[in-house]
Parts: structure tokens; sequence; C-alpha cells
């Protein structure tokens, strides 16, 4: 079973045609909520168990150019333990739980597509400790990243995962988020120290190492039944399977995520971004894979094409130059940022950047990033009256010119107005196109050009979804990316949610797997 | 369930009684191999499968505190495929598998505790692919770490994970381990991106992201049946469940790992270390955490108490200071590397250090390590005919420092010869007691000792093993550590691995568990 190595140039796409039906899609049977499990919720809940027409919409609907499916009721919960009673009375009927945060998912997790009741932890918003000491903080699910941050304001220190929208903590645990920082601060398996989780059977898990300071067990079985825990912890640990690491990135399918212990990183000493334009993408790109080769720290490394930038420019009244763009920006003390800096314009000339504008001050940094920040909505501007679409793919970075080339290219064969930012210090990369939904013949041509950027990117040893996660939109290229192991993810699920309550037709399609 | 934190100084220690039999240990049954397995593998085999009585002890022994527990056979495995043929004879009679890499371990992983069958992968050690592009290399897990630097020597490239014992990357894995550089570069779950692993029915997976270059599935069950990979990978993914890191420090509980993809790092521009000593140990390890919290670049940073440097100094002729000693080292440009060792010096001398040594010339720094690395040896040297018990508890740095000066004076109290070394940038240490399996009294107070430690450790939101793993040695604290998580790493284990035959014994008292 040796590798046998396809390059990009040649993939799109010899050899994938062998897939056949693995990951097609078939209709999953729906367990709508029944009287008594909505009574008996309401029962709990009172005023927070809300079954009114317009909330199950919202409930249903995220970012994303996916369908809306409404759950049957929406559980606006207050407390781990009020999770797991909810938890208790949809397993008694399997009725499907679907956790909600910000509703920002761009994948359909919060979709209801097997019925069921939502989860919603955004009353869950407390902060609960901040540990200055060993730089972490606890806070419930529901806390918003942007809330987190402005908490953190006074204390020279910050949370640093940035997906873009205001998700909460849960959701990005929930997707395993990762952003523009990255590249210097990791994801959220980096930065998630430990979780509270309320399992399909209600019961309640610390993850990450922990002192329990009192636990009573059953004396036959010695089943655990009450604990409670020191939460601090140690940088590292030997200690039993990482269920941490399992519970980031499953998307609500094994547990529904209460608490989550954060590691903060300290403000940067000083912050010194640049903007720099280049004739043709390929140059832009290789820049951005030199100064990674070469070792050189970057916190932030954004490309954007020149639609992004023309759409930009538009929406927040800039005047950058039209032209494939990085944005690039280092954190440390003022000595090591003028060194990195300095190398990087460097390279950024040897590929022949023009317009390198160093944003001196504080203002003109916030203004390039509001630039990008506002890519979403400046691009749906666009086309009055659309949705977004949003592709996600990550690469190798020995791959990554070519397939941002490759998909310039694949976008202007396919009549398709779509534009291109990434995360390029990742190899990470968008596609936004906005569509109508009464356009199918352009929805078509969208679907097939994303399926083929998904092939594009897995044929040069990427992944199908570089932060966005599964959901139901990327179903079937689980599959081809992961092969047999996927059997094995669906053998953990169904051994710790074995009656699929757990967000259910989501990651998998039940149906395909044998074990 | 708000937490109740209690201090370190009162810890030793309340409130932990109440975790009664939760697991005690209990006896576990032997499976040992029989006539029908060992003669299917030897078919299998040939030479290459031993029930040699000399290669049986060898294979039962590691450098732990541990009793001898040799297995029924010994297969020296060549390939993959022949792994999961191994693992099909020995599934067909419940005869358990114990993966075998350098015999390093100091927890007992390698002991037959329940009979079986020692797979010894030291003779798949090939070098597999080289990516020098994108900084990483695939190896077959029987390499080792030492033999893998040596042959990245001429490529600019190393593998930084330096666990002091000459461990094979299997191994590694399997223990989650890490060491002096982990400070800077992480541990085995930050530097490796994917691996082959055969599962308890013999299936070969592959994790982490790549390209299915091939896939057969069987057209009704959509069971897939062959695919073949480009295992490349994107340097980010949100695609299903992390079984990388699931099987990373799994301790061979949940699968045999085969190949291993890792992360390199580029060697450093320039290097440079120092040692220097303190009055007290106290002063030692505040200068660390300062340091530490201060955000100052450190790729090493060493704790050793005067009893090691003592045992240092006679075993490797050399003249340090007896006092606590801190060893630390920068990795960058030269440039960098005078500022920060220079900040650090200032920092050391606040807390009143002396004798700051810079190892300004390659040879010196080579002396300096060399030092360090010898401590096992060393240690033993001082005791004739001793065997080592090495301690492995990880602490947060708030809590270091009163961890560490509490150990030394239960040492004391305990009238124990025993020396403190550290990666105490990750806020973890061992205590390295030299015994000999004769003296029963000195061997019940060095336990006593060690169960004091961990409570210590664990009662502060540490962990029971930084980078040992819990293997046969820690398995009581596991549930002290994680309560009622551990019935849900066990149900993955029975999930994954339903006939018990993956290294039983290790982790988990089976019957403790419930579910």
């Amino acid at each position: 079973m040796r590798c046998r190595l396809i390059p990009v140039a040649r993939t799109s796409l010899v050899s994938l045609r062998r897939w056949g039906s693995v990951g097609s899609r078939q209709q999953i049977t729906r367990r709508t909520a029944s009287a008594e499990t909505i009574s008996a919720l309401k029962e709990l809940l009172g005023d927070r168990l809300s079954t009114s027409r317009s909330v199950l919409e919202q409930h249903g609907t995220d970012e994303s150019y996916h369908d809306v499916t409404p759950p049957d009721a929406v559980a606006f919960v207050e407390s781990t333990e009020e999770v797991t009673e909810v938890i208790k009375i949809c397993a008694a009927t399997r009725t499907p739980i679907i956790p909600f945060g910000a509703g920002t998912s761009i994948e359909g997790h919060i979709s209801a597509v097997a019925g069921g009741v939502s989860v919603n932890l955004s009353g869950m918003n407390g902060i609960l400790k901040l540990d200055r000491e060993n730089m972490s903080v606890k806070v419930e699910a529901g806390v918003t990243r942007e809330q987190l941050n402005a908490d953190l304001r006074a204390t020279g220190l910050m949370f640093p995962v940035d997906p873009g929208a205001n998700a909460t903590i849960g959701g990005m645990v929930a997707t395993n988020a990762s952003g523009t920082t990255t590249v210097k601060y990791g994801n959220m398996k980096t930065n998630a120290l430990s979780l509270t989780a309320v399992m399909a059977d209600g019961r309640i898990i610390k993850t990450g190492s922990k002192c329990v300071l009192y636990m009573e067990v059953l004396p036959e079985t010695n089943l655990v039944i009450n604990c409670d825990f020191a939460v601090y912890r140690a940088r590292k640990s030997s200690a039993g399977y990482d269920l941490t690491r399992l519970l980031i990135g499953s998307e609500g399918t094994l547990a529904v995520v209460t608490e989550v212990e954060l590691r903060l990183s300290g403000v940067p000493e000083a912050e010194k971004a640049m903007i720099c334009s280049f004739d043709k993408m390929k140059d832009a790109i290789d820049t951005c894979t030199t100064v990674m080769q070469m070792g050189i720290p970057v916190a932030r490394m954004e490309m954007m094409d020149e639609n992004v930038v023309d759409a930009v420019n538009r929406y927040s009244n800039l005047n950058n130059s039209l032209r494939p763009s990085l944005i690039i920006e280092h954190h440390g003390s003022a000595n090591e940022l003028e060194q990195q800096s300095s190398v990087v314009q460097e390279i950024a000339r040897d590929f022949g950047a023009m317009d390198i504008e160093v944003a001196s001050t504080s203002e003109d940094r916030k203004r390039l990033w509001s630039g990008r920040h506002s890519v979403w909505h400046a691009v749906l501007n666009q086309v009055p009256g659309s949705r977004g679409f949003s592709a996600d793919v990550a690469v190798p970075f020995s791959k990554l010119t070519e397939a941002v080339v490759e998909t310039q290219q694949d976008l202007k064969t396919s009549g398709l107005f779509g534009t291109i930012v990434g995360h390029v210090g990742d190899g990470n990369f968008h596609v936004l196109i906005p569509f109508t939904d009464d356009n199918k013949e352009h929805l078509g041509r969208m679907k097939a050009f994303s399926h083929r950027l998904v092939k594009r990117a897995l044929a040069c040893g990427g992944t199908c979804t570089g932060e966005h996660g599964i959901g139901i939109g990327k179903m079937e290229y689980l599959p081809m990316e992961h092969g047999g192991a996927v059997d094995f993810m669906y053998t953990i699920k169904k051994a710790l949610d074995p009656q699929d309550i757990m967000n259910p037709g989501k990651i998998f399609y039940a149906n395909d797997r044998s074990n």
C-alpha cells in the first residue's frame, strides 16, 4: 500500500471516480418531538420552552446555503444541570437534540433534519473564572468571542481565535473553529484546555486534567454518581484518552458542551500590519509560502483576490489597488516587528509586490482589518437580495499556489462570480459566491464547482473543510478524505450515543456504515 | 457544582478519602496463547516468531520498577500487513497483543499482565518519505528518534521531541511522549500529523487528512474493502472525529500504530544555553515561572536539585555548583538569542542566581546537556546494584514552586534518597529514586511517597502523569483525575476493542467500569 501521488495539475480529476456511491445522500427518518416530550420540557423550563413559529424558524436558519429545517421546540437552557434534564427527557422518547449557539454555522449544523429539540445555550453566557496566573479562563458555552474579549480588555490577556463571525465559544468548540490568527495562535484544539459536557445519557463529564475534590461511588458497581472538581490544569498530561479533542470538532453529535476552559494569550506588546498587491495571484501565494517556509513569524496572513478587493473597496469606501493582495500582520516586541516586517517586505518585492502599504498607526491598522472583516457582507452587497455560499478547503503549502490558481480558472470557466479569500498562512482558503434561490441553473453550476473544488483539495492531500466542519454540507466527502477510518469514527458515535439522539443526520450518513 | 479549590499546602490530603474502592487493583485473568495460536503465528512468521525464554524475559522487562511479566511469544513483524495477520490470528482465540518498541517504558506498558503475544516493531524502522516542502516525514513505528535525527542531519530539519530515552516513534505515540524541548516544540500530539494503525479486528486505518486515490466498496453495504492514499496533509482540518489524537496516548489499548507522519522543525539558526544555580529551590522555580509568565521564548528549561547536580558531577566528571540549578536554552536568530538570554539572566539575578555560566561554544553546550541527559544513569550509579523508580507529575505554573518544595520536604521526612529533575517550563517534574528489590521496607516507603506526590499534584489541578502514561503504574489515579469521564473512555475502549485483546490490563481496571 505505497502511495501514488497525483500532481494537482492532473487531478481534476482522475481516479476519484471509483468512490461510487459511498456517501450518497439518503433520506433520514424524522423523529418529531411528541406532545408528551414537549409537555415534560414545558414543565421543566416554563416560558423558556418555545414552540412559536418564528422562534422555530430562526433556530433552523444559519448563515449557510442549506434549506431551513426548523426544530419542533426550542429549549432556552440556563445551566449544565438543565441540559442534563432536557437530554433525559428527550432520550426517553428518542427525540433528537440539536445544540444552538449564535446560529453562525455555514454547513447546516443547526438544521433539525431529523426533527427534535433545539437546545439554545446563548443564555449560558457567564464568564466563570479568570485565572491570570495560569493564563486561562472558564466560560459557559454561550459566551461569544467578542463578549469574552471585551471582558478581558483590562487584563492584558486575550482569547486569540477569530473565525470572523461572532460565534459562541460552544459553537467554536463544535466545529474546531479557527481563522485569521490561527497561523500564530492555533485553533480550538490548541486553545481549549478542558470541557464540561453532557453526554447522551445525561451524565456530566469534565475532560482534561483536574483534581477530583470529592467523589461518591455506588459501592457495588463503582459507578460515579456525584463528584466535584478543581479545574485549573497542568500544561500537559499523558493520562488516558483525549476526550477534550475528541469532542472538539464533533459538531454536537457526541455531547452538548456547556462549559469551556480556554487558554489565553498575552496582548502583544506591539502589532504591525501591511497590505501589498501583486500583478498575479501566483505571486501573492508564492510570497506567502516563502514566508512560511522560511519560518518568519506572522500573526495573520490573509489573501484577497481582485474581486474581494473591489467588493471591500465599494462596501467600506476604501481605495486599495484592484489586484490580488496580501494583508500580513506581526505581533511581538517593537524590535522584532521591525525586523520581521522588513524581511517580509523584501520577499514580497522579490515576487513583484506593488503598493506595499504599512499601517503605522492603530487607526490605519483598524481600517485595514475592517475591510477584511467585512468581506462576507461586502460580497453579498454586490448581488442585491443574495445569500452567500462559502466553500472551505485547506491544502498543503506545496500545493497552495496551484490549487488557488486552478480554482480561479475554474470560476472563470464556469461563468460564476466568485471571490477568493484565504487564511493562506494555514493553506486554507474560501470561495464566497453570492446566489439567489430562484436561479436554479446558477445553483447547479455553483454546487458542481464546489464539488470540483473539494475533490481538487483532496487530490493534493488537503481537507474538504479547513474550519467550517462537515455538518450536512460535506458528508459525502468524509469517506473520501478518511477512508475506512470513518467506520471507526462511527463506532465511537454509536458507542457514546447508541440511540442516535445527539444532532443526528450530521457528519455521517448512518446508513452507509457497516459497524 | 461550583469549584472548591484546596491550596496545595493543605491538600496532603483532605477529601480524597471518599475515592474508596474506585481504582483498587483486582486480579486480571490470564489468557495464555494456545499452542494453535503459536503454531499459526509460526507459520506466518517462521523464525521471526520466538518463544525462547531469554527473548520472552527481555520483552517483559522495561525500565520501570514493575515486576517482569513475560509474554507467551514474541512476533518480530516487518510490515503493517503482517501486523494485521498477527492480530487476526490472536483475535480468533482472544489472545492479548502487546506492542513493543524499544522497551523504554517506565510504567509497565509492555508487561504481559494477561499473557499473550508481544508484537516487536523494531524491525519496522524504515524512513518512508521525507517531504521537505511541507516539512514532514513519514516513518515506520520502529524508527527511534535518534535514528531519525541522524538521518535528517543533512536536511536542515529536525524532529524536536526529546524524551531522553532513545524510544521508538511508535512508543512515543503510545504514551504521548514529550521532554526537554516540549516547552517550545510541543509533545507528540503537536508533532504527529497522521497515523497508520491496525485496529482490533485487523483493519488498517490512516488517520488525519489525506487523499483517497482509490477506493473499492461493497455495493450493498458501502463497506470500504480496499483503498489507497496520498498522505501529504493540510495544516488544519475540521473533518470528522480526531482519531489521530485519540490514538496518541492510548498506550496500545486501541490499536497497533505501524506508521507515523511527523511534523519537522527547522534546525534553529543559533542556539544558546546557560546554567545557573540558586541558594534555594524556591528561587530557581520562581525564576522559571517568571520567565514563562513574561512570555520570553525558551527552547528548554530544566531544573535539577542539588542531589542531581552532585550525581551528574561525579558521573560525568563535571564541576557544577552543588545547588539547585536551571539549564535554560534559547533557539532562534543570533540577535534574538542575545536579547532573550540577557532578559532571562536579569530575572535569574533578581531571584539571587549565582554562577551564571553561559555555554558559548558548541562544545560547552554539548557538555552541559550531556550532564542533564545522563541523569538516569548518574543517579542509579550512586546506589550500586539499584534499579530506578521515576515519578512523573505536572502541575499548573502557579503551584509549581509549592509542589516542588513540598516534595523535597516529603523526601526528607520519609528518609528517602531521591533526586528531582523537571521540565519546569511545562510544570512537569520527576523524582528519581534508586532502589533494590531486596529492601522491602524501603520499597514500601517509596511507594507511599509516590502516592502522596500524585495526590499533591492532583489536588492542585495537576496530572498524575505528565509524559510517562498510565500503564499499570498509575491506573488507580485515572479516576481521581478524570472522574466519570473515565467511564466514557472505557466505553470507547469497549467499542473499538470489544474482545479486550489490545494491551489488556493497562490504563483501566476493567472490572471497575460499569458501562
